[in-house]
């Protein structure tokens, strides 16, 4: 049996054009002779589509998409992830569902029964989980249908689920598993994957075939990586990641353990890779072209204009310069090198008329305060304006430069430094940002050398640097890392050996803070714990210890 | 037997002051020698404590409260709820628990069944359902303890579970129910609850008491409200919405269906009462007290303004307005007539010189374009940065003055008018907005008349009006609610009898500003559909038809 796997770049809530390129790979796969196509998880609808899924004609347009596609599966079986609706009126009224189509019809449908609700993930909001389970007949062979999350509880000390959906096929005596999935990226993922699929593979011994979305949704980056793994756990195959792929593997020759195909997973190779991916997507699928940002000669916004020229091309990337009295000479050098490096237009818009205009309205009204952080943001602000301004006026999309740590401890202004559309390397640390600087510099000089060896400053006062404010970042991240990634309390991270004080100012920090977070733009997410749909804090928290 | 129920206002992660409040409670119960006292769900870290569940050290501070309230546990058993270990390796971390307290120790501890996740709930991102059900047995008395959500899957004809957590303890024959819930208002809660207590107690025909939180949390508002049932179903007491309240019940009393005191629920003053407790509890438990606000003489801002001098007293509230040349006279003569009638202090501030610097800035760039909504953006923008500088100067919390109506359709400008730590009003159509203003002048003219009469404007150009861009609020709003809160299609919309076009061009507006919202401060809820964590929808979506 010839069985082809298909990892496409879908969209959600765009049918015509999802099942376009799915009756595309069905040409492609048939070509090369293949007995089946297998598709990736809600793949009708893209993954995910969240609340869409709780509208009716989402979910009847969902449904018709699988008929189209099943009058495509003649003399080839295909299978799909879509919605569907649960006939029984006990329970949510949907199942996450492989469709299995042959002879032009829907033949079998199995239903998802691990449903993800952690970090980014929110299945049990809208499906039942599946209390059946069917192996597929087909061809002389019996198929272990499985999506996502079902081969998950395998391979953990800490299981999530009671169950496991292979467990109880196995005495179907299936004779090999595909699995369906939308698994998003971050830099420890593919790792994971092949250990999860590895555990899997040594504990039924079957050939595994795992097909993953390649393309972005907003935050969320699903990075391709499919995988068919012999029955020994060996990597058969795998994918290419952040882009799509259709391949076909003759069944007997994955059954013979040969080859061994397991890639190289570089973190900074892989999350350059996902934010281009992210910014790429989140741009075409909105149907924008056009990116705008501000320059400051810092390595924040150097990195965003690298990554942005790159997910759009130079063409497409506008830069603006805003220095004011508060701004090094080497700042606007640093800004107009790297533009030049890159070959991007810009402007320089100076902010001082501006800033007198604001402290002439507001002087009656300050009078007998001083200077404090109130006229640093006013600064930041008038940035955030005269770059909305620019994107308002052409039309093109402002980028966000705010780093994790800057976002963590609320160092930025709500308004000013965090506007824009999208937040670009959000989901870094300031010591990740300065490790993604060297690595787009290490065969040539893109990021001006001064952007990286100077001292990191907001210039909203004489002579200010981060350090004025904030402990070093080295030691900063990681008190973040424990506390955000490991979800690690005062305590524990006091106990790991960080100065106790320190420990509970940067929390309180971070805590504090959430109000300003719950109004920035979505972060691509990059690390297994990213600010935004996946971290969900209260405002009126107390929590500290 | 006597059973004292306290629904009082706890805080997310404060677990010292809401231990303080239980104990105070306790006292009053025994004062009225009370044998049994019942607290709300998750009362020792209040709900939703969100994603600090995931924090070990959170759990073990919540352990360590149940332990000491079981110290005053003598004398007079105590029910309260708090997140409780799994010991099962397999599962989830965590239940949902009720704690029965007597003697002085934990005497028996019953999970959660049914985990709300859905709309503003994500319980199965944390809990384990319960899969065991014992009845208490003290004093001679069989107790129900039941958690919210685990007596919701009677009296509705679209059951979300699969089990009623009471089936399975009425073979035990308890003899009355507790319930212990943490369940947000909106403007129907209050009778949908009453409705789905009498259809448990026409099934199990017991008494019931309903315990409920009384409090809010960022933008859930806790309406209080707790109910003792007979077992006819009729209401026996209802304690009072928005406040804390401690009341003892003869068991013997209630069992006897004597009385029926339902009260009536009016919607304008649920809703004034409920945004007025969000506002009071937002400042209260963050720890400030002053609130600012833009006046524009429209009625969004003034209805804000009312509000927040009635959570927040009338010094606590400072209004700025920055009239442009735009502004008609009567704006700036309502939003200072509104001010004095609140007897709130106020500035003026134009904005004229901070906005001709801006064009000034941009003239190079703009060359050749006319004006557009990019200028109409600008003087939103000024208007929401000289209001951030003065609340960053004196360290008020600006309040955001958006309706849900311009919310849906992206009629507001970002980083400009929707601008704000808090939405007051965000859930409010702006035909709901107009009720409750007419609603707040019934007895005395609060708002001036004007603000109420005067055709809706922005003033950002000459003569703007509104409905120059929108269609009639009546209409826009009948096509937002049928979307939003009915989940209703455009197929659908368009069969209800609106014109196609335009359910079309509304429904778009509301999917493309989907970015806009993302952005905005939490919006106190009042509605079954808030925007918020109750709504997630896909910014790069495309479903539509």
């Amino acid at each position: 049996m010839k069985i082809a796997i298909a990892q496409l770049n879908f969209h959600v809530g765009n049918f015509a054009g999802n099942l376009a390129k799915m009756l595309d790979a069905v040409k492609t796969a048939k070509a090369q002779a293949a007995d089946l196509i297998c598709f990736s998880e809600l793949a009708t609808c893209a993954y995910p589509p969240r609340d869409f899924l709780e509208f009716d004609d989402f979910i009847t347009t969902a449904e018709q998409t699988v008929k189209k596609l099943a009058k495509a599966a003649k003399g080839i079986a295909i299978v799909v992830g879509s919605p569907c609706r649960n006939p029984v009126v006990e329970g949510k009224d949907l199942f996450n569902s492989a469709f299995f189509l042959a002879d032009g019809k829907i033949k079998q449908v199995q239903h998802k029964a691990l449903l993800p609700t952690y970090d980014v993930f929110d299945e049990y909001r809208y499906f039942e989980p599946a209390s059946d389970f069917q192996v597929v007949e087909y061809q002389g062979k019996k198929i272990a249908l499985t999506i996502c999350e079902d081969i998950w509880n395998v391979g953990n000390n800490n299981p999530l689920y009671t169950i496991c959906p292979l467990d109880e096929m196995m005495a179907q005596k299936p004779d090999f598993v595909l699995n369906l999935s939308a698994s998003p990226f971050n830099y420890n993922q593919a790792s994971t994957r092949i250990h999860v699929l590895q555990a899997n593979a040594k504990r039924y011994k079957l050939p595994m075939f795992y097909v993953n979305h390649a393309g972005a949704q907003t935050e969320l980056v699903f990075d391709g990586g499919s995988i068919v793994l012999s029955p020994n756990g060996k990597v058969y195959d795998e994918l290419p990641y952040f882009e799509e792929s259709v391949r076909c593997y003759e069944l007997a020759e994955v059954e013979k353990n040969k080859k061994h195909q397991e890639r190289k997973k570089d973190k900074m190779t892989l999350i350059h890779d996902a934010i281009v991916l992210g910014i790429k997507d989140y741009f075409g699928k909105l149907g924008f072209k056009k990116a705008i940002l501000g320059l400051s000669g810092g390595i924040d916004s150097a990195v965003t204009a690298v990554l942005a020229a790159r997910a759009l091309g130079k063409d497409n990337v506008r830069a603006i310069l805003m220095p004011s009295q508060f701004s090094s000479d080497h700042s606007v050098n640093d800004a107009r090198a790297l533009a030049e490096n890159l070959g991007i237009q810009y402007d320089v818009m100076p902010i001082e008329t501006v800033y007198d205009a604001y402290l002439g309205v507001l002087k009656p009204h300050f009078w007998g305060t001083g200077f404090n952080i109130t006229e640093e943001n006013i600064q930041a602000r008038i940035r955030g304006m005269l770059v909305m301004a620019m994107s308002n006026k052409f039309g093109n999309i402002l980028l966000n430069t705010s780093n994790k740590s800057e976002m963590a401890v609320g160092y930025g202004t709500l308004y000013g430094d965090m506007c824009g559309g999208l937040s670009v390397i959000g989901d870094l640390y300031k010591t990740e940002v300065f490790e993604l600087a060297e690595f787009m510099n290490r065969d040539a000089i893109v990021i001006p050398t001064n952007t990286i060896t100077k001292p990191p400053s907001a210039e909203l006062r004489p002579d200010q640097k981060d350090s004025d404010s904030l402990p070093d970042y080295d030691i900063l991240d990681e008190i973040l890392f424990q506390y955000i990634e490991k979800r690690q309390g005062p305590k524990a991270i006091i106990k790991m050996g960080f100065d106790s004080k320190l420990v509970k100012r940067v929390l309180r920090m971070v805590n504090i803070n959430e109000f300003k977070r719950h109004q920035t733009a979505p972060v691509i997410r990059v690390s297994s714990k990213a600010f935004g749909m996946g971290r969900r804090m209260p405002i009126v928290g107390k929590y500290l210890s």
